[in-house]
């Protein structure tokens, strides 16, 4: 099955119109997909970040914020890996609540070394494990 | 059994000195005595700031950080209520990672009308629902 | 001349790869267009959410960013509305460092009723004070 | 003068209830201090946490909330050391809105090295900037 976590909606997170401030929901998004990288494939964020100096930078993204979500509601995310390059990828990040679509995330992350700045090609075993999670997008619709 | 829940340290939570930023603790608390509130006591906090038109806001903090938290770590934030006032409540909101102190929070709510600002008296079913953690919590310790 | 503020980049904006943590930008972002709101147009973000029951929510985003940006930089964000729908407005929010360009976001903002969550026309004052701000944007590329 | 800096009660910083949400506090709280290092002191946050390996983390803080602030508001945060020690200072923050009181930090930082987390001697340049600072505060209230 794809990869899914749920986020609830917290006062944190919610600005004087009393629905989630869009950049909170960027937050969550971070979040998401570090607990992928922590769950799903090899090697956790902390260790990404620390011993192996490199990171996964955000160079796009494209959102759309379907309808706004409110104080206690549970949203879900889930998310597949749409497109695999040399050293970046594009995941598709879709949030619901209760099954309506709240917000659809098109993000595109680039594996860099901390110390230069500068893309690497994906470690073989990153590349294998984030090829497997495409596979387990059996939904098929044209997105 | 005193109210506790975990937090992870996610990178969002982290500085340049990649220890947690002290602000994202607060989040933290204040998620905790959201879920302390949704869990454990009578009203969510999405009922009591929509139809109630009732909040909590903070009056008061003393804060002690006794270790600092790095990317990965799970927190554990525990929480019992130490005083209830007429229209307040002070909590002690300890964090622990694998049982070793890191943060110890004092942190005096009240609850208030949003209409007017102004402090009213806690319901019954608040206040005994608080006073029952009170007891809840054993250690003895003299905090 | 177009609208431009300026954000320096702050501990807090920061993560542990020493960049900028991109949900921080988006905060900065919302903060270019609040003070856009308060300075060159006809009403305040205070006045919108307040006695006018309005609010102007996001509803898409398509952002790249072409470089990191870190602690202590001023970064300069220049402002121009390219397109204004009935209920909406999309604007071209650039961000540069001494000339040299990080951020581009494409945002698009509806004029909303707080009260039902529905889109509402704009009103004539805000759509003048918008036009009148396309009209400043002079350098003419195929954006 | 004691150094003071204004912070602009923006959209990001206000919750459900309409008012500050107080993590956001200690945001502009550390934001006050990092200006503070920048403007008045010897050496930038950007030159402690980058080359120097230096960090300076709070390891205490005393809060008082004595109002609720609000959107569009401007508060002076006012800054003034009240005791340096070998290796920490207590620094008061007051925060004003047109002269009335809103918020009172009393906060402890650390001088320390980023490299082993164990706090270090104040360098003597900074230790008589912070020492130049308290003689500006001429107030001679009990605090």
């Amino acid at each position: 099955m794809a990869f899914t976590t749920t986020h609830t909606v917290r006062f944190q997170h919610c600005d004087p119109a009393e629905i989630v401030f869009y950049p909170r929901y960027y937050e969550m998004l971070n979040a998401t997909i570090e607990e992928w990288f922590d769950t799903r494939l090899v090697w956790s964020f902390a260790e990404i970040h620390g011993p192996m100096d490199r990171g996964v930078p955000t160079v796009a993204h494209e959102t759309v914020f379907l309808k706004p979500s409110r104080l206690g509601e549970r949203l879900d995310f889930t998310l597949t890996p749409t497109h695999i390059g040399g050293s970046s990828v594009k995941l598709l990040v879709e949030v619901t609540c209760d099954g309506e679509p709240r917000v659809r995330f098109n993000t595109t992350l680039v594996w860099f070394a901390k110390s230069d700045g500068r893309p690497r090609p994906w470690p073989d075993e990153l590349r294998a494990g984030m090829t497997r999670e495409m596979t387990l997008e059996t939904e098929g619709d044209a997105r």
